[in-house]
């Protein structure tokens, strides 16, 4: 499974393994360039290939198609001839004039020369593969390590036209042999790792609904890239667009210019649940179980705030709909991560959202954007951009391909040779999610405890408060209604009053106990929340499946044994 | 279907007839005052009689069940020897000392006097009837024609105890002979209507689907009371609740003062599609199909500037959570309707709540509210107040019938016994919502056309932009997008963009048109549709099924069967 919990990193990587043997299985990939879309329309069945690829089944099946390809194409491949020759030397400076399609793509690994140019339009990231070209590919195969396997260094090597001059082996060096994750923070090893490089992980589901607060160590992590090192000392915040021009903001500024303000919000990746549409179909993305969603304390200044000190005013800037927010992570050709939010959003009186520098009381951990983060409440969790930098009131979205072309809903029926991510909107708020964190899916039950405690989790987007949860012992057959906690004042942490209406921006933990059905040997635990605009979940996940496997919010199901003895 | 269709009067009204059945089938009713819970545990099976009522076999099965309790309490019941003894006469005034359960609730009818003190614990409606204690049961028949029924008066008869004074009789008559419906105006013969008194009617789907704007005419109907009759010359709009006191305003002041803005918002009433419930199990309300939501353009004043211009300002009021509205309609003992929103709704720039006096360009309609109503975009139907007579702004939500007793939902778990309607928040966003308008259920297509064409209508309550519309012809196998018009720019009367975010308040339109499937000789075409919040609506009704049938936004489903000739 470590190439499907890895594939994420597909969108935005230098991966050459997938399609290249998804094409070679097809037998019919000419060697000339053409689009991405014409080869695939080409060869219907790729998709098959990249899901058995992506699966798990991924290395050995990619040797497998990898020799098939090698046979059938021997003698007319100008690139398996080029290997038994004697290969030319080139320099730095050569290798660098090859960047686009009309001049040669040509990449440098362990000093051979690699000539990617009909690799390109077979990139399942489309041309983010460019982002390598003419330099090293150490650099990305280190921030993507779903790379460092044989089978992708062996269809590598097909593509190698020359070896890099010895001086400019030397001078690489450096770039090839640093790790740029050597930096990244402890994390607690409860968690259930997903990624390591980017680091990307979630606390056990059980852990989740045994505490109102997450604590920060078991906060579910979702790195995009490595953990910048921020020193708090010269760090800066940027805020532009406005025409009073830049407002500069040290750490210190923020904390003394602005009213502290702490918000309880819980924060969810879009991609949590998303092990449930693989079940589907396979989706790319990272394989998230229940518990990419956490609950924390956060406590900094309101963007409104720093936005009028910066010069917003109501009539300032009426061109302006959205708010982009820059990170210091970043790759290594420098691209930060991005997302912007609406206007309306950032600016209203009960949008709540902060520029936080503490989670939990504390200073915010390294994985959660020390020194400063946006936490947008109620906005999917891609938006709430840590290590922050700069913030552009601004007449567009964000141009950042998280904004653009990833987090997004599409269709069932929309599959990578039809998205159009032009046609959806980015996602922001999110729509009303629950899940069991116990029992847990499989788990044995005892006759003689006589009753079943269920206990899971409830949440909804746009600051809309869950009202109900649903429990049902029998598939969904009949349902019974859960004790909702937090927010109705029987827990220590959580708030005694509902929240006002819009902003109810935490979760409610929830639980129901219930006698066992007296001649069940098997139970079908469901669960489905309703928020206060009456959003319901759907009932299935195959109709809202989607090809990125994001929003996945079905009805959560989870089978229980049922033993008649305990020992 | 007549019973059917009315039902929802019961909550609030005389009615004898139900529930005396019902507990006359179950034999074992004491005929001493118990309270109602009491009495519905004692007789588990009340339930399924009521359906069978309410399902429209009311007439001919309350009139069975009376004879068969007539038989069984023969010689034990006060009032069945009562009926046998001449009768005493009694004056209005000793009527009217009986008004309570302690004192006994006599009514009378038609120069009879009844006491029917042991059926009020009996009546759906609770305490409602008490409403009509002393008096005349005319008015309230008039106001609820479903007592119009020969069964009811059948049963009534079982509690008469002595006639009215003759010239008490003589004086009720101006009250018992007026219709308080006879004033309401003229509809359009093409609406369907579910409720004649109070008038409720919906158009033909394939009608809404033919025009972005929905004509007034053709714009469903759903009144809870007689249509008021006002003369715009001597209306008065009150303002109150404010520090400054109550601000006045005539109708021309409202036009006058206040800019005009124009708002083109859908409505939905709470129940719309509700008969796709009651073919789960049957549910108490008006029986309405896809229909009882339309779309029109509103202009009028911003409630947010009246509420400025009576004084409201940031910390004016800072106890105030709710704007309540109330209506010039109301029933025979002057209870008006009304309801209330949030003060957040009211008063936010981009709440965009109107106190509309014109429709579609021309003064509103006296079936909408003429010459003011509320209108409360992205909000249900149930909270744009019609003939506006009333604004306050309070601490607490408006405390009638509507907001706090109805028009909210619950778990498909919660019957008449155990429904608690201070556990559920009243409806005030509508979830999701999406239905086909044509083909109808049960249209034959025809195979020569070799292409179907589906339309249908989608919206979201809260500004939440409808995103996507999903079609299936296939019971939801696979999907097709449908195509949006009405926002999208290519409908003449729907806007050219988007709306800002979180403000669109009027619906899509949409359409597919796909090619007939091979050999299919049936299809199954199911629409669901998709908001801004990636909210999706629920697969299937009987899990968001709910005992007053609101909040039906299932996937749509109509067959179609395919005939292979056209004639």
């Amino acid at each position: 499974m470590l190439l499907l919990r890895r594939c994420q990193g597909l969108t935005r990587c230098g991966c050459l393994a997938p399609q290249r043997a998804q094409a070679a299985a097809f037998g019919a990939v000419r060697l000339t360039s053409s689009s991405s879309h014409d080869r695939r329309s080409e060869h219907p069945g790729w998709r098959q290939a990249l899901a058995g690829l992506l699966a798990g089944t991924g290395a050995v099946l990619a040797y497998g198609l990898h020799h098939h390809k090698a046979q059938q194409t021997e003698g007319i491949s100008v690139h398996a001839k080029a290997q038994t020759a004697p290969l030319p030397i080139f320099s730095q400076e050569e290798v660098t004039k090859h960047r686009t399609l009309q001049d040669g793509v040509w990449v440098t690994y362990k000093g051979g020369v690699y000539d990617i140019t009909e690799f390109v339009t077979m990139h399942p990231g489309g041309d983010k593969i460019l982002l390598a070209a003419g330099g090293a590919l150490e650099p990305f195969w280190a921030l993507y390590a779903v790379h460092n396997q044989d089978h992708v260094l062996d269809i590598l090597s097909e593509y190698k036209v020359g070896e890099l001059k010895a001086e400019d082996q030397k001078k690489q060096q450096s770039l090839t042999t640093s790790d740029p994750y050597s930096s990244d923070p402890e994390r607690h090893p409860v968690l259930r790792v997903n990624s390591q490089k980017p680091f990307n992980a979630e606390p056990p589901p059980e852990i989740l609904s045994d505490s109102y607060i997450t604590p920060s160590a078991f906060f579910f992590k979702r790195n995009h890239l490595p953990v910048p090192q921020v020193d708090p000392a010269s760090y800066e915040l940027q805020v532009q667009g406005l025409p009073g021009g830049v407002l500069r903001l040290s750490l210190e500024d923020l904390k003394r210019r602005f009213p502290k303000r702490t918000i309880t919000a819980t924060l969810q990746c879009a991609g949590n649940r998303r092990s449930e549409m693989n079940t589907v179909k396979q989706v790319k993305g990272l394989n998230w179980g229940i518990a990419a969603i956490s609950n924390a304390t956060w406590g900094g200044a309101l963007l409104r705030d720093v936005l009028q000190a910066a010069g917003y005013g109501p009539d300032v800037a009426p061109w302006a709909r959205h708010v982009q927010f820059e990170g210091l992570d970043k790759d290594v050709t420098g691209t930060t991560y991005g997302a912007s939010i609406p206007l309306s959003k950032a600016v209203s009186e009960e949008g709540d959202v902060l520029l936080a520098y503490e989670m939990n009381g504390e200073p915010l951990p390294a994985d959660h954007g020390f020194p400063v983060r946006v936490v947008v409440p109620g906005t999917v969790g891609a938006r709430n951009v840590k290590w922050l930098s700069k913030i552009t009131v601004s007449a567009d979205e964000s141009g950042s391909h998280w904004q653009q072309n990833d987090y997004k809903g599409f269709s069932p029926a929309t599959d990578w040779d039809t998205v159009n991510f032009k046609s959806a909107p980015a996602i922001q708020e999110l729509p009303v999610q629950s899940a069991i964190t116990a029992p847990a899916d499989g788990a044995v039950v005892f006759r003689s405890g006589e009753e079943l405690t269920v206990k899971g989790y409830a949440w909804s987007g746009g600051g809309r408060e869950v009202v109900r949860v649903d429990v049902s012992l029998d598939g969904g057959k009949t349902w019974q209604v859960a004790r909702l906690r937090g927010g109705g004042g029987d827990e220590e942490q959580a708030p005694e009053v509902s929240p006002p209406p819009g902003r109810a921006w935490a979760w409610k933990l929830w639980e129901l106990t219930a006698p066992l059905p007296p001649d069940a040997r098997q139970l079908e635990i469901v669960c489905k929340a309703v928020d206060n605009s009456y959003n319901m979940q759907p009932d299935t996940v195959a109709p809202i499946w989607n090809l990125r496997g994001v929003l996945s919010n079905a009805w959560h199901r989870v089978k229980v044994n049922i033993s008649e003895d305990e020992e």
